[in-house]
C-alpha cells in the first residue's frame, strides 16, 4: 500500500476533499491494475491546469457541455471511449451516460495490455454497464499507429461521434480526420486534443460529467431542430480562447513586486 | 511492466527526449519502490507548469541558482534533503552536490515507509554517495505532524540551511519557522513552498541541478564578502513575480478569437 491515502482515509470535511478523493481513486486504479503510471502523471498535469482555472466550472465549460449534449442527441451512433483514468474516476457516470444514450462503452487504452483492458471492462460491469466493447485486432482506424488504432467493429469503427475524455492528441486527430465528430474533456485548452476536437469541455471530468448527465436528461425531449440550432451557434474556438484567458490570469498576478 | 516506456526505449533524437526520459526515470523509480504514486501526480503538475514556462531555464531561475549557491557556500551546516522523486530523477547530481559542499544527504519522505527510505538510501549509495542519513524516531522538528517531522540529529536537526527540492509547503514552512534557511526547486511559483522558501528556483530540477553544480564550482573560490553581497542583492519576491508573469502568458494567448 506504500502508505498512501485511500478514499476511505479522507474526511468529507477536508477543504480539499474533492481533489484528494480524485487522487485517491486514481491511485486505487493503479493498485487494481486499471490505471497506468503515465495516467497518474497526466492527472497531475490536469491538476495544475485546474488549479490555474480556479478549480471551478466556468461558463465556457457549460456552453461546451450544452453543445456536447446536442451532439450526443443528434448522432446516429455515439460511442463512449473509456481509458484507465476515466474508468477509475467516473465509472458510474460513464455507465449512466451509456444508458441514457443507449450507446456502447468501448475500452481503448494507450499502452497495449489485454489484462488492463479486461480489468477496465470488469470495473465498468461492476458499476452496472450492460455492454462493454473491447478492441478487435482485425479492425483498425487509419492515421494511427500503436495500440490505439485497434477498435471494435460495433463500436468506434461504425461511430459517427466518439466521446473521448482525457485522451491523447494523436487519437483525437485520427478520429476527426476519419470523418467522425469528437467530444472531449480536457483541462488544458492548449493541448492538441483540445485544439482538434469538435467540442472541448475545459473542465475537471469529476465536475463536468454529472453536469453533462443532467443536461442530457433535460435536452432528451428537445426537437432535433432545436438541438441543431444549439450546434450551429456553438463555437469551440471561442471556448478555447476564453479558457486560455482565464488560465493566463483572469484575476491578475498573485505575486506582487515588492 | 504495464507496457510503459523505460529509459532504454526512448531514442536520443526524439523531440521530447528530455521530458520522456524524465518521466521514464520516475516510473522506473515507482517500479523500484522508491517513488510514490503521489510523486508521479506531483511530477505531472510540474510538467504542466514547465510547459507554460516554455520548458526552458529563464533568467529569473539563473538568479535564484546564483543566490542558492551563495547560501550553500556561506552556510555552516547545509544539508541536502532527498525524497522519492529527486532520488529517481537526479541521484548523481545530488551526490555530486553533497561532495562539493561536504554536506550530508538526508532521506526525508512524505508518506512513512522504512522500506522506501532504505531503497532511496541504497540508490544514492549506488550513485556514489558516501554519507546518507535517515530520520531518527527520537529527533523531531517542531511545527510539523506526520512522518515529515522526524529528522536526523547530525543532519537536518543541526542544519542552518536545508536544500529541499520538490517539497511540500508544510515542511518548507516548518523549516523556515524553526529559523533555518531553505532553498527549493519548484516549477509552480504560486505554491506554498515557492512562496515560503528563502530561495526558490522556478525551473525543472533536471535542467537546474547541473547549472547549480557548475555555479558551486565557479563560486567556490569567492570570498565570503562577495557571496554575502550576492545574497544581499537577491530578491525572491521579484523572482516569483517574474516567473508568474511568464507563466501567465509572456507570449500572449495562443488561442485566437476567430
Amino acid at each position: 500500500m506504500r502508505g498512501e491515502e485511500t478514499t476511505k482515509d479522507i474526511p468529507a470535511t477536508h477543504p480539499r476533499h474533492l481533489s484528494l478523493m480524485t487522487r485517491a481513486r486514481l491511485t486505487e486504479g493503479v493498485r487494481q491494475g486499471m490505471t497506468s503510471f503515465d495516467g497518474l502523471i497526466a492527472h497531475g498535469r490536469g491538476e495544475a491546469f485546474d488549479y490555474l482555472l480556479g478549480e471551478r466550472t466556468h461558463d465556457f465549460a457549460l456552453r461546451s457541455i450544452e453543445a456536447a449534449t446536442a451532439h450526443f442527441l443528434t448522432a446516429d451512433h455515439p460511442v463512449i471511449s473509456v481509458n484507465g483514468n476515466t474508468a477509475a474516476l467516473v465509472p458510474a457516470e460513464l455507465v449512466m451516460l451509456a444508458e441514457l444514450l443507449d450507446s456502447p462503452l468501448e475500452v481503448n487504452i494507450f499502452h497495449p495490455s489485454p489484462e488492463r483492458e479486461l480489468l477496465i471492462r470488469d470495473h465498468l460491469i461492476a458499476h452496472g454497464a450492460r455492454k462493454v466493447l473491447l478492441s478487435e485486432k482485425e479492425v483498425t482506424l487509419p492515421f494511427l499507429d500503436s495500440n490505439r488504432r485497434f477498435v471494435n467493429s460495433r463500436g468506434i469503427y461504425r461511430a459517427d461521434l466518439v466521446f473521448v475524455p482525457l485522451e491523447d492528441g494523436d487519437r483525437c486527430e485520427a478520429l476527426i480526420r476519419s470523418g467522425r465528430k469528437v467530444i472531449t474533456i480536457d483541462l488544458n485548452p492548449l493541448s492538441r486534443t483540445a485544439q482538434t476536437a469538435s467540442v472541448t469541455v475545459v473542465d475537471n471530468i469529476v465536475r463536468a460529467l454529472p453536469l453533462l448527465l443532467d443536461r442530457v436528461k433535460q435536452l432528451n425531449s428537445f426537437a432535433q431542430t432545436s438541438l441543431h440550432e444549439i450546434l450551429e451557434s456553438y463555437d469551440n474556438r471561442s471556448v478555447l480562447y476564453e479558457a486560455e484567458r482565464v488560465l493566463r490570469g483572469e484575476e491578475g498576478l498573485r505575486n506582487k513586486r515588492k
